[in-house]
Order: structure tokens, then sequence, then C-alpha cells
């Protein structure tokens, strides 16, 4: 039954939700502390009513200058991104510049740094590795990458209940056991 | 020169802009990967003109659920608030509760955490680790920490033209060093 989950919009539900509830799981049980960053908004105007809040009258989105997760787990600086894609391929329109050069440099610097893309048609999540999203970004000619190639070189996420993607036990697999006996990504 | 640089209004500058610009200066010269995170606002209303940018016309300020700052040295996860006082005490009422909870989280997960406190009138900044800040904070009766007690227990953030505040040269010496020798923090 949980296989039988759909990222659908029938179910009111979508992967940065699914997210958000398997952050709130693992920081409610001292597991992780991992947040999703607030949406940047740039402020023009504020009233401040008496007796009430102030209230934000003007004010714009603003490009992201990162990803929109980061945060702790064992010790370690987490890093990613969150898409969903209703074909099966990941658009490189779907990400911007800078945060391809964010996830390199946080790789650079001793973090873990991933994609989660979700393809909603198939069910399916996938953790992909930033290394692997950053070379093909930067491949002359290549504007997407295809599914098959994120179903080799990621690793498909469990869904379940609590928590609803467990995306933690793949870094406990993939990468945290690398690192203890041979690290091939560093 | 550099210590004669004061954070009045008069000069226009505040703690904020001078630690972002020093993380502008980490992120440049590719030393560091810390950001501020956007200021977290509820979004109710939001117009979309023709040919324009999408207008919020209604939102309203969230409390914070974690920390201004945080981001990766040296494969270290940091975590850190930063705050001003215009007196010699740093009152708790500048803190929420969420956010020592937050700091104790990060330690307790091998993060690096920390408060960055300004006395404005002495022009004095400084660093101090959260465990302090989380165990005053917890005491029966006190609402403040005594500029004397941060004095000898945090360590005074050098005042420069580039980075303005070097909070990272605290981090190499005082954490980065323990680590290696003796680790009296954890
Ligand atoms: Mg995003
Ligand atoms: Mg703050």
């Amino acid at each position: 039954p949980h296989e039988q989950k759909r990222y659908t919009g029938m179910r009111g539900m979508n992967l940065e939700e699914d997210i958000t509830m398997s952050n709130k799981y693992y920081l409610e049980r001292d597991i992780a502390v991992i947040y999703k960053k607030p949406t940047p908004v740039q402020i023009v105007k504020v009233d401040y009513p008496k007796r009430s809040a102030a209230k934000i009258t003007e004010a714009y989105f603003r490009k992201p200058s990162t990803t929109d997760y980061n945060g702790l787990y064992k010790g370690y600086y987490i890093d990613f991104e969150a898409k969903e894609t209703k074909t099966l391929r990941f658009p490189f329109a779907n990400i911007w510049d800078h945060q391809i050069n964010h996830l390199d440099a946080i790789k650079r610097h001793g973090g873990i740094a991933f994609i989660i893309i979700a393809f909603t048609t198939l069910n399916e999540v996938y953790l992909l590795d930033a290394s692997y999203m950053i070379e093909k970004y930067r491949s002359d000619g290549v504007r997407h990458i295809d599914y098959d190639y994120i179903k080799e070189k990621g690793h498909l996420v469990h869904q379940g209940y609590a928590p609803r993607l467990d995306y933690l036990s793949v870094i406990d697999r993939y990468y945290l056991k690398e690192e203890k006996n041979e690290n091939p990504k560093k």
C-alpha cells in the first residue's frame, strides 16, 4: 500500500511537503536537524497598524542564492535541492546556474550535496549525488538528464508512512559507508 | 584605524551587514559557504499582473524556527545567531526559546554553534560558544548574560577591512585546534 502512494494533485500532496514532513520526523526523533530555507522575498512596503501585527503590503519573490534544504546529520553538513518532474527526464530549465555552483562548492568544502528527484508519473523518488548533476549540467549541448541515467547513478528513496521519504537511510548506506571504506566520491 | 570602526547608526552600518559582507568575502575566496537565511514570511495574497513580476500584496513576518546563519567551513557544519546590544549585558529577551533549543541540537549532532554579540557602545564583537548561552538561558532566574562573562568565556572577533569581521579565524584558533588536541567542548 505504501508503494501505491502517488505524487498527484488529487492526493493533495507533493514532494516538498513529503520532505518537510520527513525533516519534521527526523527533528522530533533527534535524528537530524534539516530545514527548508524560507522563500526569499524582497520586502518593499510594510504597514504597522496599531494593536496588530506588521503587515507586508508590497513584496516580490527573489531568486534563491542557494538550494532549498540544508542541515546537519551525524556531524555532516547536508545540502540539497528537491524537484518533481512529470516526464522521464529532468530538464535543466528546472535548476539555476548558481544552484549548481552552490552544490559544487558544498562538495568542495566537504559537505554532502545531492538532488532529490521525483518522477511523478512513475511514483519513484531518487537521490542523485550532486557530482553527476554538475557534470551533466556543464557538458556542452546537454539540457537534461534521462531517467535511466538517474536510475543507474542515483538511489531509490523508500516511501513510507513515517518518515514519508527516508532519504537519510540512503545517506547512511551510500555516503557514510563509502566514507568509512574507500571514499570513492572524494 | 580599523579599531576605530564603530557600530553606530551614523556610520550607516550594522552587525548584520558586516557579517553578510564577511560571508561574501569568504564565499568569493572559496574559504567557506555561509549564508544568512531569508526572513521567514507568511505569504497570504499574490497578484499576478500581466507582463510584470508577481507581486505579494499581503504577507506577515513569522518567527524564525532556527538561527539566522548557517553553512559549511572545512567540512564542519556552522550555525549561529548574531545580536547587537547597546548595554553591557545581553538580555535573553533578544533570543527565542526555540533558537536556544536549535543551537543545543546543533551541538548534539556535531556541528559548531555559537552567538556573535556586538557591544555597540564599546565597539567590541565577541564570539561565544552556544554551550555558555544555553546553560545561562536555562538557569533559574537568570535573564541576561553580563559583558564580563562574555569577555571571559567568549573570543574577541577582529574587525578589519576585508573581512569586516573575521569570525572564522576564531573558529580556526579555538574550535579546530581544540578538535585536534583535546576536544574539551564535546
Ligand atoms: Mg527550489
Ligand atoms: Mg535574528
